[in-house]
């Protein structure tokens, strides 16, 4: 029977007892020459010879009534709450992110694409950390048998609902989603408002 | 004589050590019931009232050609180079998202502006960490006396460099810069990621 996730317990864990995550102390100089620290946090499961942790997937369904983009829920317990995010993951030993892209994205929805498109590389939060990721813009031909009724291979760990929204109107659904309860996530958070700027502002390309 | 900041040294950082970030660990239970743990990195500097951390802003200057973005170039330790992110900064005790987005844009870039749009709450990595921010639009009228040659007013340790970048032309810039090896702010990334679907979709509002 499911029910709602939630923090049980949290508190303070020592450098040397984390196993996925860690704090690193920097000594740099700046522009003038003059010697400053700074603390940074950073995954420690980014493979030794890749630039980036992860990638995030666009991927955008041609549906019915206009394009809709495919999103999903899923706990997440830093922020104890459900996030709304596009599908996304940690990229694996030896893969390139548009690689990383195609798997997790039959992973964790069950659709089957082709990599399009790469961002360039997009850091989280420059400032506090440096985990970082490409967006792959994933084409999803939904044509294909195998796209008719998508099946997920999550993990036993793994909870994740995916649902599509039309993307000219993410930005009034994202308002609705927040003032439901959910967090949204920053990359499709500034999506949205940049699809939004760009209606209001009728940019042309 | 400004010169490149770069990395000297960088080493592990004990929890008990650290002064403006820490590492928790977290105890939550799944949605069949089962406990399971999560490590998060967080800020400690969020005020204790506050549910943010900090706001991005989004500046659009009416120049002569079109709608520009107002952008800054910055030297970030955690990931040792220099981003392109949008002005932004942390909230002060008793600041409403708008209060801080006015003030840190007056700091970092001198212009003068009004807080227009809030957007929702967004999560920077919220599998990993919990630091978010609000995206607060403040409208800067490129009219006023005080905005024609605005002066930053930036601390010791502050050295951001403003510029603008055409709206339109802005995924394009973007892969530019990061060949120049700039790190691209994944805000500023997937801003400019939504401005080139709409157009590329031809959504409309």
């Amino acid at each position: 029977m499911p029910q709602a996730s939630k923090v049980i317990e949290k508190g303070p864990l020592a450098s040397t007892d984390a196993k996925w995550i860690k704090l690193s102390k920097i000594t740099y100089t700046d522009p003038l020459g003059v010697q400053r620290t700074w603390e940074t946090a950073e995954r420690t499961t980014r493979p030794k010879n890749s630039l980036i942790d992860g990638v995030g997937i666009v991927a955008i369904l041609n549906k019915r009534h206009g394009p809709e983009i495919l999103l999903q829920k899923q706990y997440r317990p830093p922020i104890d709450k459900v996030a709304i995010e596009v599908p996304a993951g940690l990229i694996d030993e030896g893969e390139t992110p548009e690689q990383c892209a195609v798997r997790e994205l039959k992973e964790e929805t069950g659709y089957v694409g082709v990599a399009e498109q790469t961002s360039t590389v997009m850091y989280n939060d420059p400032g506090f950390c440096n985990t970082n990721l490409n967006m792959v813009h994933v084409r999803v031909d939904m044509s294909l048998p195998e796209n008719q009724s998508p099946k997920p291979e999550l993990e036993d760990n793994e909870f994740i609902e995916c649902f599509t929204v039309p993307l000219s109107g993410l930005f009034a659904e994202l308002k609705k989603l927040e003032s439901q309860g959910y967090a949204i996530d920053a990359r499709v958070g500034t999506l949205a408002e940049g699809i939004e700027l760009a209606s209001t502002l009728k940019l042309q390309a």
